[in-house]
């Protein structure tokens, strides 16, 4: 087991990556405020893991309540969150009792916006069971649910006391969630470590073929760029904006397509080859580079092209990401790979001119 | 006008108060981030002085959005929380637009909700124009919407940038919620201010009969209590829970005969003569104290019985209490006029006689 630090003063919190931690119940309990948990999973989940892990809770004396939602990005809503808060009521649970994500992101980020809200606040955990929220949405406290026009566009900075990355649930994990995955990982060299998209480059195979220990180190490298990031800049007022790469773009793909057509990697993937499109058209990244980024998504089996959704609409989505500001777009773009910017610079012709490139025709 | 401060460090934010402020809108300028606001409040507020409130902003340049919510506890809840996201989204609100509640305690309760979950939060401000809301609700912080089981049971701390409580608005307050509000003026006088407490005794009749100076007084002095309490409790961590003398009860109240049939005032006098009655049993206070209490409300035309929903649901109702601690009830009680502790020293027969002697019965 490896274990790094989000390093956030008095609300510093360990993300332990390895091997057979759901069932070590004593990495939890440290950090429970009495021994009373609400664990919230989706039918996928529960019926692999649920069973195994709530038991190791049990057997150390913890009440556990179980809460199983319906799964895909379609159920982030309301009416979702909803079962949440009935269900903490029924089980009486209070300010004090844990709530725990054991699942991927979506789980996770309605989880942790449960977790902000239910009586103005209570503790939880992470327990992310897909690659993707291993490597990225468990870590940082950016919760959310969905509103119909736009992705992640309700919700708050609330973060958890504990991440805990079980590697081994990875091999159960379907082929097309693996993928998506990779996404955000090769997304996090793009912006900020070269060496390791180099890394990436070289060790891709392995990644699909699940290796145990080059999943580790991905793991390990993906979460400690981003502790590193969201320490530095935990609201997201300079830094942080630049994780989101491609996700602007990514965003209105999920939102245009209706939620749970694309997952939310395959989004990221081709919103981050319209930022690289952009970037080149822009100048400033080399065919060159424009090229290596291509070929590693592809070898990823990631799309590289988005819906023919028309560029209109495209930009319409657009209008509604959360870094507008007094109604320009700022967008996450590349200065070379591993060197992100935010940047306002583009038109809104050259913007729509990347995505016509880079997306199906109507 | 006069100015008070919660003091929170970087988010120190004025408080005014006096007459005409709506019209001033030099008063919020300096607190807007964008010239661009969404003003909240509901179809009473907004027939009598919404027009008044934009037309004044809109003279000093900034682009008004408007949303008028349904009048009532009973729509404090998720349908019309979103109707104000969808209303923001539809306005392309970003996330420096500024959110401005225009309306009582329901009003500014949901709106500042609605601010902290928007884009992960914006800006806020209160312009509360009930009694009730210019004297506790708009000050602190506190934002939620009710859940079917709880009163308040989903929410977040979110501080306003700036209350403007515009006093000239009490003209047109029905009777029934400036008594409303008066319990909360007693309520914190009771708590802290014994001083304060007298007062109210000698000028009832004058605040009934709203006499402009009398008025703005009590305000003021409530809002000073209030201010100092927040300030040095943002959290309620410790001393800030004693503001819920009577809300245990009250909010139990409130659940228990469906939202909007008793005020939230009428509720918290009930409520509150329930820990003074408690408190008597307990040998806490005087029997003298107890009939200065009971009479100061009575005098402001509130309860001092709660209805009969017998004491076993009343206990139900109030396990859902956000100060529950493993199992445990927590309730503010009195040592004296002016002196409030939190205690879970009384047994649940002491609270279900408090209870069975202070409510109609079945």
């Amino acid at each position: 087991m490896e274990t790094l630090n989000v390093a956030l003063g008095g609300r510093t919190y360990p993300i332990h990556i390895g091997g057979g931690l759901i069932e070590r119940s004593e990495l939890l309990l440290p950090h429970l405020r009495q021994p009373k948990v609400a664990v919230v999973s989706n039918t996928t989940v529960a019926a692999l893991y649920l069973a195994r892990f709530v038991s190791s809770l049990r057997a150390a004396g913890v009440d556990v309540a179980e809460i199983v939602l319906p799964d895909g990005e379609q159920f982030k809503n309301w009416q979702t969150l909803n079962e949440i808060f009935d269900a903490l009521l029924e089980r009486r649970c209070e300010r004090s009792t844990t709530l725990i994500a054991f699942g991927g992101g979506v789980v996770g980020d309605m989880t942790g916006f449960a977790a902000a809200c239910y009586q103005r606040g209570m503790p939880f955990i992470q327990v992310p069971t897909t690659l993707l929220a291993q490597v990225d949405s468990s870590i940082g406290g950016k919760t959310a649910i969905n509103h119909p026009r736009g992705k992640n566009m309700i919700g708050a900075f609330h973060q958890p006391r504990l991440v805990l990355a079980d590697t081994d649930l990875l091999v159960t994990l379907p082929e097309r969630e693996l993928r998506g995955g990779l996404a955000e990982v090769i997304k996090i060299g793009l912006i900020r470590d070269s060496a390791f998209f180099a890394w990436l480059e070289d060790h891709l195979e392995k990644l699909l073929a699940r290796d145990p220990a080059t999943l580790q180190y991905a793991i390990s490298r993906a979460c400690a760029n981003k502790a590193e990031v969201v320490a530095a800049d935990e609201h997201e007022q300079g830094e942080r904006a630049l994780l989101n790469l491609g996700h602007t773009f990514g965003h209105a793909i999920e939102t245009g397509m209706g939620y749970g057509h694309w997952l939310h990697g395959e989004a990221v993937a081709a919103g981050t080859m319209m930022a690289v499109e952009l970037s080149r058209l822009m100048g400033w990244i080399s065919d060159a580079e424009h090229e290596r980024c291509e070929r590693l998504f592809m070898r990823a089996g990631l799309p590289v092209f988005g819906p023919a959704l028309g560029a209109k609409t495209y930009l319409e989505l657009m209008q509604h990401d959360k870094k507008v500001q007094d109604g320009q777009m700022r967008l996450i773009l590349l200065e070379g790979i591993g060197r992100a910017v935010v940047s306002s610079r583009a038109s809104p012709a050259e913007i729509a001119e990347a995505i016509g490139a880079r997306s199906a025709h109507v």
